[in-house]
């Protein structure tokens, strides 16, 4: 859907749509930092989500998909972090309802207008008599103290706001996400969450989120393992005052072009903050055969332990990469790949060509490495995020239970 | 075919089958270390042998593949560490082609019963004059030097000797292997080869092999990454003079029995000597709706990076193993899942049950870790073999190019 060729939209300092309220604080789940939160809307607003595909999908995010797809609305969450409530059995559930049924008499609406999410721990139950006591405290605020309170063992929030114009209406995008470990997503990550004053269907939404989903969250891993809790939701409460947004036309053009670069950048920034990770890894895959396999190999290589490592230590080991390629089922000829690692060539037609070893480690230093594969096998192409594995990978998730 | 309940074979201490000779030296290709060696039958082998599954498939595996498929008979292989000869195009082929024919040349017997296996750094050449020049070192030896000649990042070769006898003959079978990162065998493992002095055709004797590797070598894991030069070669040279194995015979699953554990034996050592590995971990899946479900969840978790760093860090998180369940696609009842660990019951139904976590933390320091899982869901098994994710995993990967 992405005819537009130029951006129609640009990223803003980090605010609320119209409408839109909400708060984090400490309620004692975590030592001191914030660990519960709400994200509300003053008006029902049209609702889409995409989901974790592990067969043990936790209770919260059971219950907001299935509050989600009774209707495509949904006007509040409730949120906390420490304790996924995941394999918490008929008193997890029973927590994710009696967590709906409190939320629902805060804001005097509806249980099926309130979704829920939890991360953290898997196997432990919510300690409700702390969530119980928090509620109160809770108030509408402005301000961004919820984008903590989804943390776990992420070093920072992950937030995006962008603003773009539908028919001489200003709208305004902010999306938020939480995930460092356990990142592999398949249908969404841990948890993401995009709000926007945009009048849209919650049907046409929920396309719009799961075809923009597969280029951005569902291409990003960590540690190849897909949490149990995954859930990306967003929200259009519609109150931009846009006229509703119909397929096949300019605003719904910009909006979606908005879109994907919000959920883009926000799974970027997982990636970039994974567990341990010093880098950002971006792989671009050309000329593949199809699509389905030019996000395969992107994906494949930056879920590599070993290119991972190899990236860690700056070292442009293209065997590794190669041969990763190789190890999918991807429609390739083996005989027609090139590899370059930010932009120095490192292989032609799947041979090792000379190049500055030094001058390529050195930009190994930075921040943000790209990978570039060419296939030379057909018209798609692929991309994919993901990040280094360090030592401090190892320390973290050898340690994390206790 | 294993129907024999109790064990026919014993394991001796390590020696070559009757007619079997080899030898293991250092030629430059590594820094002091043995790096090239070969293993000869006096008289031609039954062969079979099983590879990799990775597109870009080495040189050296390619050919040996297209020797022993002509007709299942092989007499001697050339074997060197350190370069890979992998995606070394024309040229890599060439030179895999001129190690055939030397050997062939010095054990004076056509060019078509000679195998090479390279392993090390994808990408480099073999050093052509290095291994004209070490040829005529290579002394027909007894010994275990060949074992120590394949090694890369490995700390400690890996070699299995069993006995048993066939029809009141005593037939030995030996194999070694290398593999220590890029182990996430698809058909095999980087390289394995067993020999025997039993009499067994060829064609019967890779039904055996293939039907065996797939419950042994490609049920470990170290690191998810499927090598391009992986290879299990098995010769059998007939000297134990044993009546030639027919199917359905006694005689046939002593040899079954004896050469599945062989290769299992193997592929522990390889696991247990992961990169970096300080723990072997055996998991064990019973009640699986079938034996892939059961192969692919055992797999998955020795496989989850989640679940190696958290038994690196001596920490009974079941929470990471029921969620690596749930990632995978196999059948299961989502309620009925039982884990321990070391016997220590973890989880029942699903949910957590009270433990002694200091107990099982004490477990968690032993060399070896079983997981055992129980899906309740049907009535087949499975196994799978893989280590711990550590610091020196990350260490050891982030400076192998350089």
């Amino acid at each position: 859907m992405q005819v537009l060729t130029t951006q129609k939209f640009q990223t803003v300092a980090f605010q609320w749509p119209a409408g839109f309220y909400s708060d984090g604080i400490h309620i004692g789940l975590r030592k001191a930092k914030k660990d519960f939160g709400w994200l509300f809307s003053k008006v029902p607003a049209a609702a889409a989500g995409t989901y974790t595909t592990n067969q043990f999908q936790a209770a919260p995010t059971k219950l907001t998909k299935n509050m989600i797809n009774q209707d495509h609305q949904l006007q509040g969450l409730l949120l906390n972090s420490a304790v996924a409530n995941s394999c918490t059995g008929q008193q997890g559930w029973d927590n994710a309802l009696q967590e709906q049924r409190w939320l629902a008499n805060k804001l005097a609406v509806a249980p099926s207008l309130i979704g829920v999410a939890s991360t953290g721990l898997i196997g432990a139950q919510l300690p409700m008599d702390l969530i119980k006591n928090g509620l109160p405290q809770l108030t509408p605020t402005k301000s961004d103290a919820v984008t903590y309170a989804v943390l776990t063992t992420d070093k920072q929030p992950k937030t995006i706001s962008v603003q773009c114009e539908l028919s001489g209406k200003l709208v305004t995008i902010t999306g938020f996400a939480k995930g460092s470990g356990m990142i592999h997503p398949k249908m969404a990550t841990m948890l993401g969450f995009v709000t926007t004053d945009a009048q849209v269907d919650g049907d046409l939404l929920q396309t719009m989120l799961s075809d923009n989903v597969e280029s951005t969250f569902n291409q990003i891993t960590v540690d190849g393992d897909t949490s149990t809790n995954d859930m990306v939701v967003t929200l259009a409460n519609g109150l931009a005052d846009n006229p509703t947004l119909v397929p096949e036309t300019t605003d719904y053009e910009i909006f979606n072009q908005a879109l994907h670069a919000v959920l883009g950048q926000l799974a970027q920034q997982i990636a970039a903050d994974g567990e341990g990770a010093t880098k950002l890894v971006e792989c671009n895959v050309l000329h593949a055969a199809n699509e389905a396999d030019g996000q395969k190999v992107a994906k494949a290589i930056v879920g590599s332990n070993l290119v991972k490592a190899a990236i860690f230590g700056e070292d442009p080991n293209w065997g590794r990469i190669i041969s990763t390629i190789g190890a999918t089922d991807a429609a390739i000829d083996i005989a027609t790949v090139d590899i370059a690692m930010n932009g120095m060539k490192l292989v032609t037609d799947s041979l090792a060509v000379p190049f500055d070893e030094a001058a390529v480690k050195a930009t190994l230093q930075q921040a943000k490495i790209m990978i570039d594969v060419d296939l030379h096998h057909g018209s798609a192409h692929g991309q994919a995020w993901g990040c280094d594995l360090t030592y401090n990978y190892v320390k973290i998730n050898a340690s994390y239970h206790t």
